[in-house]
């Protein structure tokens, strides 16, 4: 499995080769043709794997509990994989933040995959390279699919909620529910786990929580409910695994989860015509014709709405 | 001034009228033919104001700093416009957020606007409106614009950065440095603000900031000062302005002012184009011939990637 190439990486992973997955995804990574390519190859070949977010606030503990939840799937039997989705800046590359290491306790399970992605350049790119890898991972065939984002920004917290289940991980005594409700947190919710759960502020935060709740609507019949773990001792982990099962027979039996999996696929195919749209608008902006229209712009001649309708009037 | 037609409000503002400014700037917010005209009326009539961005995590202490400032400013004799950013929930409405209550200090003052935005469904549309507000205050005459906003996505940090001068308010032991590296603050600081510099571990935050600070580049040949404030008794609010002024010495002497403008005008274009071409993208997936296209892509029949260039294929 030297190769790069997509096709024969696709089949051997397709075969059971799970050796084929680092490569494959820095393929799928990349993005362009070997990426569509791999794409049009694993899209029809997934087995459904069940994928869970789980996001919260900086310092919340969720690589460490992603860390207990892996080790009480295993014990279930359930195979593994993790994608950790690490928002830094392009210039330290996510160096600072060396949280993948602890994932090392799994290091050596076949059972149990984890593949790390940086935030590079926009996060549009991301949001839109996330389910090309979940995909291959599912076909990949691995039972569960956990998904571990940062929720500090629109784009992580968007990243976080196209699961089947999204967890929310919180810790008492940072203002965490307040901010929570801010980044847009409560609102992709189906598990909160309040972690760190033996800090002496964890029933103020379970109020606040409570009476943020209060202020929201559950359209899917589900209110998520709040589970304590302490994480580094693996204390509730078994809690938030049960919690879990339960969104996932609730989605099941009430039709939600077939209604969740189309809107995500229907919202991606849009990501992806607006990523491609975007590529032309640069395209028609880079076009030597419209330097005196760019100039205009710059020059305050011409507001840069009007300029926009210039443009696009070529399309037609 | 009870008129809301927008040629009407314009030509009120054009002509010193600022009691036009809340109805006008409603118009401009809520986007469509009314906004668009008002901006045509509105982009050559600016007196290029200079505008300071004021960002950083929450809790800094950005209201109660901009608040100083604008005491500072005044006593100057400069007329100052505000325009707070509030990133919220839409289920919510900002209500938890009420830092705009501070600035009543200055209400009654006519050469103080204060104009609070709040975070309604995508940010995009807020980056969007930010500039064309902009606009308007600049068109009133302030001498002065500062856009406030909390710096913990990458939506809320560009449009922060989006200014010819970006503060960066830190305050110590919240670890603050190594979250405003992480959420892209580094990137776009021109002035760096320690709050709270009472606080035992300023210290400490000084150390991690100049350590970030050595791994960063500077190429518009700036390298931020970092100035202690205390913004609640008023400490350092003109060391901070000072800095501002030095900066935007720096800024009109390297020529990087004009280099700036020019290519925030033309990512407004950029964007403004891309927000036009997601229209088109809505409407091409709204199409009834396309029903069956999505219905493949949610029965996994045709990948995401796939469809969307079928259905490009036809703009051509």
């Amino acid at each position: 499995m030297r190769s790069r190439d997509p096709v024969a990486l696709t089949q051997a992973l397709l075969g059971g080769d799970r050796r084929a997955l680092p490569r494959l995804l820095s393929v799928v990574e990349a993005g362009g043709d070997g990426a569509r390519e791999v794409g049009r190859r694993v899209y029809a070949r997934g087995t459904g794997a069940f994928t869970v977010g789980i996001t919260g606030p900086p310092g919340a503990g969720k690589s460490t509990l992603t860390n207990q939840l892996i080790g009480a799937l295993r014990q279930r039997g359930v195979e593994v994989a993790v994608l950790a989705v690490d928002p830094s800046s392009p210039y330290t590359g996510g160096a600072l933040l060396g949280d993948r290491v602890r994932m090392v306790d799994h290091a050596g399970d076949p059972g149990v995959y984890v593949r790390s992605m940086a935030t590079r350049g926009h996060l549009g790119g991301l949001a839109l390279a996330v389910p090309e890898v979940v995909r291959v991972l599912d076909a990949a065939g691995f039972g569960r699919i956990l998904i571990e984002t940062v929720g500090v920004g629109q784009s992580e917290v968007e990243i976080a909620g196209a699961a089947d289940t999204t967890v929310v991980v919180l810790t008492p005594g940072a203002g965490d529910a307040v901010q929570a409700n801010k980044a847009g947190l409560l609102e992709v919710a189906d598990v909160f786990v309040i972690n760190k759960a033996d800090h002496p502020q964890v029933s103020e935060l379970e109020r606040d929580l409570a009476f943020m709740m209060e202020l929201t609507s559950w359209p899917d019949g589900w209110r998520p409910p709040v589970v304590r773990s302490i994480a580094v001792t693996g204390t509730g982990t078994i809690d938030v695994l049960e919690a879990i099962s339960r969104h996932e027979e609730h989605l099941a039996s009430s039709g939600v989860l077939d209604q969740r999996r189309a809107g995500r696929a229907l919202g991606e195919l849009r990501r992806v015509l607006i990523a491609r749209l975007e590529q032309r608008a640069d395209a028609m902006l880079d076009q030597p014709g419209h330097a005196g229209l760019r100039d205009a712009v710059v020059g305050r001649q011409i507001d840069p709405w009007s300029a926009a309708e210039a443009i696009l009037g070529q399309l037609d």
